[in-house]
């Protein structure tokens, strides 16, 4: 196997001609993918069946209600999109947003940046409400942003932003949108399982998440859930939605209630298998107990991460149990001990994003990867080429 | 477990509560998903590595090497798409038209409608060019439409029209493009490793396919390639893609040639893995020997199907090997048919689509579902519900 490092550390190889894969058995501790329970792998490679089977409804509904439980939430459309988290952001705003329309965006970190590219994208002005990555979203700046852009239509944020670690105070941003007749989009990719998200109790409209975090799923599905009023906006639009694919009153003829479940795209059956069995799973935890779980294995690792000397970047009431994002001490050389770590230990961490690339790890403890094993594997690797 | 038949001869059924979805091993001869290999599953369900794991970074460019094979071509940016193949037909669109941009749009089943939605939604102009559901797209009224509207920047066709059963000649299409200085389009969802598909020797411009059709993967994935002529458009576009999820300008830094594998989005890791294992066995087969095998065994589906009694729809030098549409006979119960043989026998068939609902079967004969064994229970499953 040829290997070469590049000047991100990441090591390119070149895989035989015609082999089969047959990847090691990684620790995922990054900002996701985490670690696949084998009872959801197992799920996923269920023999396929047609998407319009009628035992594939079936367990399309019963995907749809462990969705409505996990979000918290009554709203009829909370559906499982056949697409990653970056296209759950994207059916938000295309959905929502109509050409002209102005969106107040809040920035503290890379995925706010996102939600600012999909409002323009939409030909819509986006207000920014800007924070300092590893700071929560500012609610006094919020405010001042609707007190001078009372029409706008939509107020989005990130719940937990995956780049800092860094969890904002939703059910106040979402009560502020609500006050001020704007709708409130939120991103909880890294938030859904993990800690509360209690969607009807917020009020919140369009609350979108991923498979891969704390649902330790396949990637590749974006859950998401459209309060009445999100929907009530989509079904009197004046222009269609600028994505075929995304359209959500086309998938609602799929994915709806009482629908006459009309062909729009072919579901990833196996996928859906796989999301189920995780939703499943954390049915019989209970959701209580998933975020309890959660917070004392973040405790338990700070603590040893504290006693090997290294500190979090973000000051504790706002931190994200699922997702520790580690200043890196002066001097340390960030691609080398990654590289080490994957290599010697098979532990994945994260990198820092954006501008805090190199200036920080993301050490995740998301889902199936929120474990005490984990955490002592993790603590011994950390020591250990740390000292080298 | 509680069922009920609403009025397209669908059941509903109401899962129990929390438990596990154990699929049935169905025969699956419909339009797709066809019958995913054993083997192809297993690959699914290795354990999940992150996305920019450098194991994985070495599979992508496998995938990339394997998809070059199976669409017979050189172009760099082949890639598969993180969501199902109407998001490759999204990707074709929205990257190459700006708005106001004119595309010629040919139609002869449902996909070419759905292509009118993406060009309108785009913000750009489709001139349609109809053709009788049934029928391959007719060159010469093409040929009017080039001259009539020779500012078109794009000429978008359906090379298998998954509705109706029916190819159209690629081949004339695209050189009719080329020499009109537009760019190409080309729909080969249930094309790709079924019939050729010589995507350079045409010297078509955009190629999208699907995974779950004649590549017997899991469903979710849209295989894609980009003539160069293609990419510099891409990449000197003058507004921004309007879909930030499928902008390829960002997909190019993740999955591109010598690209830094910036992180876009999350790949969906364990269809991928599927996805390459897929394309290891059509590697193994051989192209011109698939090809051969989904034309012999559609011939024998025929023959059997005539002593039954039972007509192609289509005629005879535009029939799909991989997809035959059946006249259903005068006085047949469509839905009550297909619910007997998915019930009795496990075996799937698919139903008319749009215009075409109620009047045809599609029986699909794709990748691994193409066999002596599936075309004998398909045959011995319809003799005993139609003589009943």
């Amino acid at each position: 196997m040829l290997c070469d490092h590049d000047s991100n550390g990441i090591v390119h190889m070149e895989l035989p001609v015609s082999s089969p894969f047959h990847p090691p058995q990684r620790t995922l501790m990054g900002p996701g993918p985490s670690d696949v329970s084998p009872r959801v792998l197992a799920a996923s490679a269920r023999p396929t069946i047609g998407h319009l089977d009628p035992l594939f409804v079936g367990l399309m509904d019963d995907v749809k209600r462990l969705l409505q439980f996990a979000f918290q939430t009554k709203n009829e459309l909370t559906i499982p999109l056949s697409a990653p988290g970056s296209a759950g952001m994207e059916a938000a705003f295309v959905n929502l947003l109509e050409p002209g329309d102005k969106a107040i965006v809040c920035q503290n970190g890379v995925f706010g940046g996102r939600m600012k590219e999909n409002v323009e994208r939409c030909g819509c002005t986006a207000v920014m409400v800007q924070d300092r990555w590893g700071d929560p979203v500012d609610p006094e700046k919020v405010a001042e942003a609707i007190s001078a852009h009372p029409d706008a239509k939509v107020l989005a944020f990130v719940h937990s932003e995956t780049s800092t670690g860094v969890r904002s105070d939703a059910r106040l941003l979402c009560g502020m949108a609500q006050s001020a007749g704007m709708l409130s989009i939120v991103d909880a990719v890294t938030s859904l399982a993990g800690i509360e998200l209690p969607v009807d109790d917020w009020g919140a409209d369009v609350v979108y998440s991923g498979t891969q975090k704390c649902l330790s799923s396949l990637p590749g599905i974006s859950p998401i859930t459209f309060s009445p009023a999100a929907v009530e906006v989509i079904a009197t639009r004046r222009h269609k939605v600028q994505s075929w694919f995304l359209d959500m009153n086309l998938i609602m003829g799929y994915w709806g209630e009482g629908a006459k479940r009309a062909y729009h795209h072919t579901a990833p059956v196996n996928a859906v298998y796989a999301l189920h069995e995780s939703l499943l799973m954390l049915e019989e935890e209970g959701l209580g107990a998933s975020f309890t779980r959660h917070r004392n294995n973040h405790l338990k690792l700070v603590e040893g991460l504290s006693r090997l000397g290294l500190d979090l970047a973000v000051s504790e009431p706002w931190r994200l149990p699922q997702l520790n994002a580690v200043v890196i001490p002066e001097g340390k050389d960030d691609a080398k001990i990654r590289r080490r770590l994957l290599e010697d230990f098979n532990l994945e961490v994260g990198a820092g994003l954006g501008e805090l690339a190199g200036r920080q790890w993301r050490i995740g403890l998301m889902g199936s990867s929120s474990n005490q094993v984990n955490i002592s594997r993790c603590l011994t690797a950390f020591e250990s080429v740390l000292a080298s």
